[in-house]
């Protein structure tokens, strides 16, 4: 017997729309059947769009969103990653858990809205602004995992490894303080949240980059750590650079060679690269996130889009420095950037026949985001979480669009607000909660009071 | 005694946020006096958030509204602008005046909930479908004046000259036949228009491009239209090529050599140049119209935007094919295309202690728009059209921003719906309307009858 009974004019299954499906979901919170080519039954809740399976966002850093809007000034003669860097800093050595709880409950309602389900926190800011260790050590994690179980998404929480400034660096940088984590300590926190049995919770962990993660520590942690494995790596050219220097490989190159790469392990952006190490993560199983609204904000570069898709690599989407939250935008514009380079159209379709952009890429990151976040079941099949989105028949993007083409609408069409409703392990969520939006202006209005004055970029205290 | 008493805790006047600001307007639709730090007088409304002026959108297409989300399916070996032209012909082709009528009304009302109050319709499509005129001639002109009003957006229609195929071609090719339109015609049009003294609604003048009109066309039309005179040009290189190679000189170089180009004049995307073309653009007052969304989605390339801003030459925005339909993705976007390619952050921003993106970019559509609109006053200003944009406080991506930082969060937070409510010329506008929405719905279903099956791209006739 099902505890929840849907029927949906169309669903995605498979790669493809499905007409007129029931679908059944357990007291358990995961699907038991989907049927599609069935009149709606009496007893199941008619839904009024079309349902797409939710996404994984694969990359947060909620702390992040915290700042979001408040570093687009130019307060020097040069503008880039790195500057924006000692700008983010400031805000990660200013937040305190309860804001934290507070901006990452607004963040991740915004998620649910944008079409995610579960959010993979890349999760870095673990200490007090002093850098002592807080009484309870994991107190930024249990914000965090308040957050999301406040707004109802999954979080997959990622501790990361962070020792040291760069290859060279036997230490951190001051302002690097709270970000003080060995192996130990990962494994440690890894432990705790996995025996905390919170519900729509999971803990694997991350190296934050080779630059602030000594070869030891990544064996160990490989070694060690359950579930994915995350790492950024080749967002910046200063960073194969400093790679290439100390190491004389590249960064993608270098895990190759020494990280015994598998379907685990999750390369964070993968911007710069040459033909061999996509060959090679694509034989080694890994997967690539792509964090496209945060590449372009920060200046990264374009990633070979087209090396990846051709290569078979799970690719999934993250939402990074939240200055985008929401798939359709992501997805839109990593396929514009490309195009805008090549000045080609349709550059993520398949050659052929059923070359559809926005069916690859999302089917691409559908399977991707899952691998990512540790699901080996994901989607609109039995035995996956009982996750769905509803299309908002209403949105003004979409009216008109043949049935056929409301993935091609959903992408390209630009719609604002794409989903009427969203489900997570069979409960309908609520993704414009007042509360939660009162609680996030509340938080911003203490980080930034004084507030910056008309003409001043964001400035905090980096020391 | 004014007609219109508003009162807003915020507006966005001559570049700086002034607060506290009272907006006042006559039974004419215009600003009569608007006086900042003021507490707000019993009699004024008082509006819930800051306050912008409307944009306008200086370069569309409506009719392409009815193939969005329809035309991202890679359907041969090569994929890029002139296959998408032949697409977008079988829709022009296709579409009925009653149909544009309902496209375009609901087109317009995206787009006044989108930030534009003002829409320039680059209108080509003039005959019916065998290529013959309509009983009417101006059947078309009046359907998109029917919907312009309809939405309560003001419109600057823009008949354009379409004589021929190509540089060498004497004639159109057939699936251009509902272009064909001379000097004579278009301004016989805009006399018309002009004379019908209907509200809200202007009329200046065309060429589709230097391909499509006689360089005699060129010097007739701009001896004898009023208004503004745009023209595409430079948008893709192979355009740039064939002037060329039929010419001896690229398009901008022709026309800066050629046309008398002065404030009338607008470039629609000028995207690819010389140093030297801009230096010409400058120094001749002629504006530019960059299409953001719809380049990228076409594959057109980056135009030089460090470029035309240094120059101090007019920019504004066109929502051309519609694909995106507001100036917060445009603009973000416009800045993010460039940081990709540049590796550097807020590229447009001016040097020096102001340098605030978003507001430098916004500021020079302001007044760009304007002047691509043919307005000599424009904005929030006495004298000026009484429009205005109302921003959302409750908005998620706005929530908790310093309100000194309100259009870096408009441009950059990624809000979904930014704007609460729009007023043009006095009036408040339904910016969801349910009724437009329907016909808008039931005209695309006819279009799309048969609808593509799921494998397909769209596919019309073009013969």
């Amino acid at each position: 017997m099902a505890e929840l009974a849907l029927w949906a004019p169309q669903a995605w299954i498979a790669g493809a729309w499905q007409p007129q499906v029931l679908l059944e979901a357990g007291a358990d919170g995961r699907w038991q059947r989907i049927t599609p080519h069935t009149p709606p039954p009496a007893q199941a809740e008619r839904l009024a769009g079309p349902v797409l399976p939710g996404l994984v966002d694969a990359h947060s850093h909620a702390f992040q969103r915290a700042f979001v809007g408040l570093a687009e000034r130019r307060d020097g003669e040069h503008d880039d990653f790195w500057s924006w860097r000692d700008r983010m800093y400031g805000v990660a050595l200013r937040i305190t858990p309860e804001q934290l709880r507070a901006v990452a409950a607004h963040l991740y309602t915004e998620l649910l809205a944008g079409g995610y389900t579960q959010v993979c926190e890349f999760h870095y800011l673990q200490h007090q602004s002093d850098g002592q260790p807080y009484a309870d050590p994991a107190a930024m994690a249990w914000a965090l995992a308040d957050a999301a179980a406040n707004a109802g998404i999954g979080l997959t929480l990622l501790p990361a490894v962070y020792e040291r400034a760069g290859f060279a660096a036997a230490e951190l940088r001051p302002d690097q303080r709270r970000f003080r984590a060995g192996v130990a300590e990962v494994l440690a926190l890894q432990r705790r949240v996995r025996a905390a049995g919170r519900p729509l919770l999971d803990c694997g962990a991350a190296l934050h980059s080779l630059r602030a993660a000594r070869p030891e520590a990544l064996r160990a942690l490989a070694a060690a750590s359950e579930g994915p494995l995350h790492i950024h790596v080749a967002e910046q050219q200063a960073e194969v650079g400093d790679c290439l220097a100390a190491t004389g490989c590249r960064p993608i190159e270098w895990l190759l060679q020494n990280a015994a790469l598998d379907a685990r392990w999750q390369l964070v952006h993968a911007t710069h690269t040459v033909t061999a190490e996509i060959d090679g993560v694509a034989a080694s199983g890994a997967g690539v996130v792509l964090c496209p609204g945060t590449e372009a904000n920060l200046g990264d570069g374009l990633p070979d889009l087209r090396g990846w898709l051709a290569a078979g690599v799970p690719l999934s989407l993250g939402s990074d420095s939240q200055v985008t939250r929401g798939w359709s935008e992501e997805l839109r514009w990593l396929e514009y950037a490309q195009r805008l380079q090549l000045q080609q159209r349709n550059v993520a379709a398949a050659p052929g026949r059923q070359g559809a952009t926005a069916a690859r890429l999302f089917d691409r990151v559908l399977t991707g985001g899952a691998a990512a976040a540790g699901f080996s079941r994901w989607g609109l099949q039995a035995g996956a979480r009982a996750d769905l989105l509803v299309v908002d028949a209403q949105e003004p993007a979409l009216i008109g669009l043949p049935p056929s083409h409301g993935l091609d609408g959903l992408v390209f069409a630009a719609p604002a607000r794409p989903f009427a409703r969203v489900l997570v392990a069979g409960r309908w969520r609520d993704t414009a909660h007042a509360g939660r939006a009162q609680a996030h202006r509340a938080a911003l209005q203490a980080l930034w009071e004084p507030a910056p004055g008309p003409h001043e970029a964001l400035t905090v205290p980096t020391g």
